[in-house]
């Protein structure tokens, strides 16, 4: 059995981010062929075009984390009704220099995160039109729009929510079947 | 006469980004009744709400100057099909603490500006989205998207095509309009 | 004291529509200020620009009702993740022929209705978009997003939610000040 | 070899419509794999939930014509920043009634045409942003934004543009892919 790699990003910094503890829950209801790692973007330089020649050592270890993965999925809450800075930023590093994309064909899963209602359905929406031009296949259903995030975890951030651990166990097992579609090895 | 204070944003670190030679001609191109001014978003450490209590002082600086603005003008590239990183950090971290957003009400532009045809309209929506989460009233019209951008500056970054500075002089009358129609002051 | 004229527009044509008795909820929370009315779309046969020498008699009604209107005010479902056909019709056949548009520089205001917790975000915000093309100066705060419509309505499609109740009079209130300032005469 | 049906859509009634014609120039351009046919919208009712239970027959016609088709093509202008109107009424009546989508699952293309030089960007994810609720895999690269249509075709109609020509072979090319790695049969 292939084994993937698959890189998840985080779009909060913020320690106690639900988004993060979604993503943690996530991870730990993989199947057995998904092998899903967090890639900190926290300390990504923002991305300015003149650095490329000689680019940050940040970016590099970055751009080569997810040159190695086979799939890529985002857990992204909503800043502002679209996708937070730090999110975008460590996208548009990946993305350069022009035609060295690391996101290159890379099958990817967008999860969306809020303690609100609305599930962070702009920046779920606005990261996939980023997706198009990474040429990155961005699984379609199920959609993942966690709302009212703060009620799903425990003290502990563990999840306490069992439809949402269903959700999310059913999620990675069509992103199992995604991810090894669009494999390119 | 009153005289606006136009905060002007520019989404491209690069030196000699395309965006900026275009912000920078539209400065020039302001009626004597705005006064624009650019305002760096280079050095803003990534938004982490975990800094909210003690913030940088990179985000005081920045909040500050914007509070001060009774206008904003957003110029801004495309970053795989979105607005780039850095200017949505920038944005991030003047729309926090949640209630202290510092954009309140500001009415804004928005101009978007690309080599390629399309002028970055992905990002000039994208970032419209943002904004009304912001209660930013966004000039409807003229709307900007600056394509072809790389031919509309000579070899000192002055603006040669006379289309272009005639379109630049007709949005800064009518965002003249825009901000005066929705002064708070 | 000015009495405007406000057409209002149901993106559905269902009979039971919960935008519908949404709407007419909010019609009878209007001040006084505001005349609201709806303007029935359903009869409106779809756009075609081979059609714009001779229209259809119903496109002649509908474009005529729209340039009394001082403002407009837009209740829609979503469908798909977007504006229904049936209302981007109307908004496309008051758009022509191309230079008459009738929306042109009305205020305009945007409630999305769905039975769902997401409250029909892509609807909104993707008609927005279409307001920004029409000059259509769209009230940013309070956005409107009704989730859980199935909720809000008794059985003789009365408004029984107390807090939807107070929301809508102050989006009424709030739409008042906007149309106000940005009337024409 | 299996030859997959590909339905054609498009958004555009008009009879001389440069959507049309570059529909029209693509099928021409189509691998023998693909066998494309062009499925008229025109003469759809407007989707209305009430009419589910006896539903009219143009929408029977049109619900079966898509439920053979291996995959399907959108061709779309943009009308006031969006998809128009009848497009996505065709879109809206395919998926329904709830449950019985016969759009679930069928690999898609979007094809965004314009006689400006922003080639329907709008249009173009708009349409995708549906795409996605309505679980049709949509091909990400090549993206395809044909501006400057007036330019693409001679007095007859046919396509004179070599350059968009081997754009639009290219275009089938990977589109045959995409649709054979999601071949349901």
């Amino acid at each position: 059995m292939a084994v993937r790699d698959v890189a998840v990003l985080v779009g909060s910094l913020r320690k106690g981010s639900f988004t993060r503890l979604a993503a943690k829950a996530a991870m730990g209801l993989a199947p057995p062929s998904l092998s899903p790692s967090l890639v900190e973007i926290r300390d990504l330089p923002l991305y300015d075009q003149d650095l490329d020649e000689r680019p940050p050592g940040e970016w590099r270890v970055f751009r080569d984390r997810i040159r190695r993965a086979d799939a890529v999925l985002f857990f992204t809450p909503e800043y502002n009704r679209s996708v937070p800075g730090v999110l975008k930023n460590a996208i548009d590093v990946g993305s350069r220099p022009y035609g060295s994309s690391v996101w290159e064909g890379k099958p990817a899963g967008v999860v969306s995160v809020s303690p609100g209602a609305m599930g962070a359905f702009g920046a779920n929406h606005h990261l996939r039109q980023s997706l198009v031009f990474l040429n990155m296949p961005a699984m379609a259903q199920p959609e993942a729009y966690l709302g009212g995030a703060a009620d799903l975890f425990d003290g502990d951030g563990a999840l306490k929510s069992e439809s949402t651990r269903e959700f999310l166990s059913k999620y990675l097992a069509a992103f199992e079947r995604w991810a090894a579609l669009h494999a390119r090895r």
